[in-house]
């Protein structure tokens, strides 16, 4: 009898669920559902006003999600519920939301229910930057040894300045809320009624590490003393490596999604670490980079080294048994559309409209014969800062090479360049700081729709670039972790590596390196690294000192 | 009774003539025509095709500017042909023709209609770079005194390589040719009958030195042998200062212009350098930028220093008695005109239209409030490379300080702000070598124009910058020349000096720095010198490297 599997991956704007066949691997079907709320970012519901830079959810849209996308994949397959042995999900993070001690979320109550603190704060949540600032400087002048699992620096986007803010600006929800849990892992209490936490954002974005644990009391005090609990009182140190198996469906998940009690539950993940078994990728030295608005890199190694300028390193935090490596490029799809967004010609324009293709298409189009080189043209792709190797968000964008001659689809593709040139040191930087990276997998909407950019990385990188097989990379991921979660016994797989073999793929065509090309790619990378160090290690702070003129401007003009 | 005088400038497309009022200074007519055979840079009249980079023009147009434009000064004004007492004239430069012994320009001549290197080679013909190249790397090898005068190297738009390259390629031509002559004296030969050569072109386009004369005989001959007596046999070592008098109307160029043969011809001048009397400078100390597509800048000093990376220096090339300085920017209106024609977005382009103003008012209004340093950005000015103070057309363009917020109007203002710096540099490294700026004055169509710009300079440079008082100054400044040629005997003036006074002026309102922008502008300047010394000194060679690469890509690709 065919086993399945279900996974639930939960994006910015909607959630998206897929049924997996274990036995062929093959995705049978699919569903998705729009959050009704979306990201509210200058509203609540009840109409009142949010500051700047806030962006919150409601936790409600995540239970639809499954309410919705379940009952229709098995109707529209015909599958039967008993024979759909796992379910997983996976989440932005960090994502975040504070919780009674039975999982309901203070939003759901009336009395909170017009308190922007008691809804999840989603992961581009920017409103705890000053909480970030001071956490850091604080770390750092104590010298914490945490710094270095995160490349020197904690985002404000992570959970302990977020949940910092609520303290400070909402006390009262501080007090009321007995759980602050990241939405990866509420959403697994919902589907099984229990807690429980992932290593994968508890390691990542919580500043937990299986060794060390939390940062201190004294740590957590010193940024202020009525924190200092906040780990034993409002967070958990019972922490899951990633494939686990939390429980099985508890009778009011079961009666939402149709599905049985018998079903096994994986513990909670993250969407870009869930891709790489999706991939195939079983072990270490292998990088899927998941390239759209931004890229995340996720690495594996057999031991944990401190590499500096890396997001971060968690073991079990991608797949158990290894130490896994994040990093980041925070300028990348988000790279190209300010391009065309702000500096795309007006005949351009109508030449795209005119023969209905996009204006990226159309740009391909003019450029990709180019060879290497021939725009004389070189880029920092620092646009949005840069994440990883100097983890440095005033850092700004450098273009080099410009003539009169110079055309907008070069400047296009020399944006394109120089993000497969922030790769490529951040591929360097792993190998030196003893980390070894031996082949390169890519996914996320650029690998699918992109063959242009695939090949420029490949010929950068002088590796070849294999694709991902699906273009639902996290929810097959997801379903393979719910059917490791079943395990073998129950029809399921017996571990994240069967998984991974079994229902992880690549296309059959990948971007192998033209010699040719990379051999010139590989002087131009060499200029960029030079301008790389040059501007981004101290010997010219012209874009931190252009960036004080500019604030300083703005405040006393 | 009023005295007259008329200055006739000749620019790459038309002729224009101005009717001077030599009592008021007041300009009271004004008249032009186009060349009929406008640039010819793809075919000679005859069909025959011309090279890659030719750029060609037929001096019967330029006769044909004086028998269309003075007639009609005459009769439009009722002056009388007998009250014009002098005719002064102004040329691109090194615009050059080969002529028989009594001035016949060869393509006059049946026999040589249909020969490209008969006709007169334009400024802008630049054909003759490889013999450029050979001039530099003989006389560097030689190590020739007059590269310092030069900024350490000689143009392909000048005398001694056009001249070479007739002879290389057409050497029956450089045989029939018994004089090369600028078209600036040609015309003046046309006017009197006489041929004459001027210090300007022979000092800033011929390397003559009023001291050390020409090149020897020997360098010349290190060029080619058959060059050995170009200057002898070809040119001429009979060079007269700025302003003086050549003769007077022959007959057949009274009886085409309707002016009496007792009218006073000054010897011939270049447009950039007769605007200096025009704005009414009359001595050290005081730049004249003439700003249009590229910059020219003017400068006269006391004494002859080595100034490196200046464009020349000629004693009397500008004004008699003084030392005149040449420096340049060879990116200016074209650079703004770059961005706007490679990079304005469609949305700006339909607001533009939509309002009926140019996309450049446009840009400017999105931007003229922007306070100093408020967009981050910063640019290095060398899209066409850098003509002072480094003399280096492998040098091509920078634009740092980017982000995702990044505005078209903030590059836009960042490109201006560039050239402004450059101007800054060039003032600066005038001031290291011992030759002052003290005032600064602006004239040509961006001057007219364009306030936001005029502001930034001022800001930028920390100086007040006047704005020529006339949109015509060339043909002004030919004028003013023209009454000297006349004297003050035949109601002219009695020298250059009285000329700038009466005739030459600035506009009543100037442009006044703003102390707050210019500090901003110091800080920012600081970077730029950074920067420009950076890439620009040899610290890092990556535009020249990109450069080789993107050749060699273009060679072997």
């Amino acid at each position: 009898m065919k086993k399945f599997s279900i996974g639930v991956d939960y994006g910015t704007l909607s959630g998206r669920a897929l049924l997996l066949d274990l036995e062929t691997g093959e995705e049978v079907a699919s569903a998705s559902y729009a959050y009704p709320h979306a990201v509210m970012d200058s509203r609540l519901p009840s109409g009142r006003k949010l500051g700047h830079d806030w962006a919150l959810q409601h936790p409600q849209d995540y239970i639809d999600v499954l309410a919705h996308t379940i009952p229709e994949l098995l109707q529209k397959t015909g599958v039967n519920a008993a024979d759909v042995v796992g379910i997983g999900t996976d989440f932005t993070a960090c994502t975040i939301l504070p919780c009674k001690k039975d999982g309901t979320p203070l939003c759901f109550l009336p009395e909170y229910a017009d308190e922007p603190h008691a809804y999840v704060k989603l992961w581009k949540h920017h409103a705890a930057q000053s909480h970030a600032n001071r956490l850091n400087e604080t770390a750092a002048a104590r010298g914490e040894a945490f710094l270095g699992n995160y490349g020197g620096k904690i985002s404000s986007e992570w959970a302990i300045p977020k949940i910092w803010q609520v303290l400070e600006e909402a006390p009262e929800i501080y007090a009321a809320t007995d759980r602050f849990i990241e939405a990866a892992d509420w959403i697994i209490w919902v589907l099984t009624g229990k807690e429980s936490r992932n290593a994968c954002t508890a390691g990542y974005k919580e500043i937990w590490n299986k060794n060390m644990g939390f940062p201190s009391e004294d740590f957590f005090a010193s940024l202020d003393e009525r924190l200092r609990y906040v780990v034993r009182e409002k967070l958990s140190t019972d922490i899951l490596p990633q494939g686990a198996k939390v429980g099985t469906l508890c009778e009011t998940a079961a009666s939402f999604t149709g599905l049985t009690t018998d079903t096994s539950v994986a513990v909670g993940n993250v969407d870009a670490h869930v891709c790489v078994p999706a991939v195939g990728i079983d072990g270490p030295g292998k990088m899927l980079a998941i390239m759209g608005t931004s890229t995340c890199h996720m690495l594996m190694g057999e031991k944990e080294s401190r590499v500096p300028g890396m997001c971060g390193v968690t073991e079990d935090g991608i797949l158990p048994g290894f130490f896994g490596y994040e990093a980041g490029q925070s300028c990348v799809g988000d790279h190209f559309a300010w391009f065309t967004d702000n500096l795309l010609p007006k005949s351009y324009v109508d030449e795209a409209a005119a023969e209905g293709i996009s204006v990226h298409a159309l740009l391909r189009r003019k450029i990709e014969a180019q060879k290497p080189g021939e725009s004389g043209l070189v880029a920092l792709d620092w646009w949005n800062g840069n994440r990883s190797v100097l983890v440095d968000v005033d850092l700004t964008g450098l273009l080099l090479g410009m003539t009169l001659a110079t055309k907008p689809e070069e400047i296009y593709r020399a944006l394109i360049e120089a993000t497969a040139y922030g790769t490529r040191m951040i591929i360097e930087n792993f190998r030196e700081n003893g980390v070894p990276v031996d082949a390169f997998y890519a996914s996320g909407g650029i690998s699918q729709k992109d063959p242009m950019t695939m090949q420029i990385y490949a010929d950068v990188l002088g590796m070849p670039v294999h694709i991902a097989g699906s273009a639902e990379g996290p929810a097959l991921g997801s379903a393979i972790f719910g059917a490791v979660a079943a395990g073998s016994e129950n029809g399921g797989y017996a571990d994240i590596f069967e998984g991974a073999k079994k229902a992880g793929r690549v296309k059959d065509t990948f971007y192998e390196p033209i010699p040719a090309n990379a051999a010139v790619y590989d002087e131009l990378f060499a200029e960029y690294k030079i301008l790389h160090d040059y501007f981004g290690r101290g010997a010219n702070d012209v874009m931190k000192r252009l960036k004080q003129i500019k604030i300083g401007g703005k405040k006393h003009g």
